[in-house]
């Protein structure tokens, strides 16, 4: 018991379940994880008014899917998965929209995007001059 | 354009538009954001094998949106959102089930919530023993 005590005092772990009396309880299967047939691909992006995410609430949040298919509540999930797939994930490699003029106006927008990328962690944060500039900064991802 | 300049370089922005030649190109209107009518609800969970985040790949990943409704890639949007919702979007705040009692087996398992809560940012990571355990953690959020 002193020895599992220590691992889970260590750890933080939370041993919520214990081994009570066997009589009326099962005892549950190490529950096998379903397998994963493809490295996920599952995002949140948010936008907000500021100049970061630390000070900006987040105005709109969108979930982005893009294994097996495209799906989630961003407006453009095919396109966006697309246009990560050809940056290979990689939100600071998306081509700006160089043929959109925008005003020189400065109400600073940052986006953030959160999650797994084909099995990777990613989190990524961007703040754009303004609406027009965040959205030129991209052809999909980050028109939401 | 010396301010300009100062100010895109002290944050980091990137000037990506510039107001190039008028004639052939049009002025994009500073797009109005589309307005939001409720505070966004919008997370990705991931699960690993470890024993944290940071060196644990991500295993599966899913998506869950809970406002307007429940949506997203997670097996039981709908049970998830509203387990969320009792416990205020604090998912250490998750009720353990605890009459599911699962072995010893120290097979450490990492959950990572990240996203938005009714207009909060979250990001919240929990190790437990084994994925029983986990499971075991809540009714619904961590089942995936």
């Amino acid at each position: 018991m002193r020895n599992t005590a220590r691992w889970a005092a260590t750890l933080g772990l939370t041993a919520t379940a214990v081994c009570g009396p066997l009589a009326g309880a099962s005892l549950a299967s190490p529950a096998t994880a379903p397998a994963s047939l493809y490295a996920p691909s599952a995002l949140v992006l948010t936008v907000g008014h500021g100049e970061s995410a630390a000070t900006a609430a987040p105005l709109r949040a969108v979930t982005l899917t893009c294994a097996p298919t495209a799906s989630g509540t961003h407006p453009a999930a095919a396109a966006a998965c697309a246009e990560l797939r050809a940056a290979h994930g990689d939100p600071s490699a998306l081509a700006a929209e160089d043929s959109v003029m925008c005003t020189r106006e400065y109400a600073p927008v940052v986006v953030t995007v959160d999650g797994v990328w084909q099995g990777r962690r990613l989190s990524y944060e961007r703040t754009f001059a303004n609406e027009c500039v965040k959205n030129a900064g991209s052809a999909s991802v980050f028109t939401f």
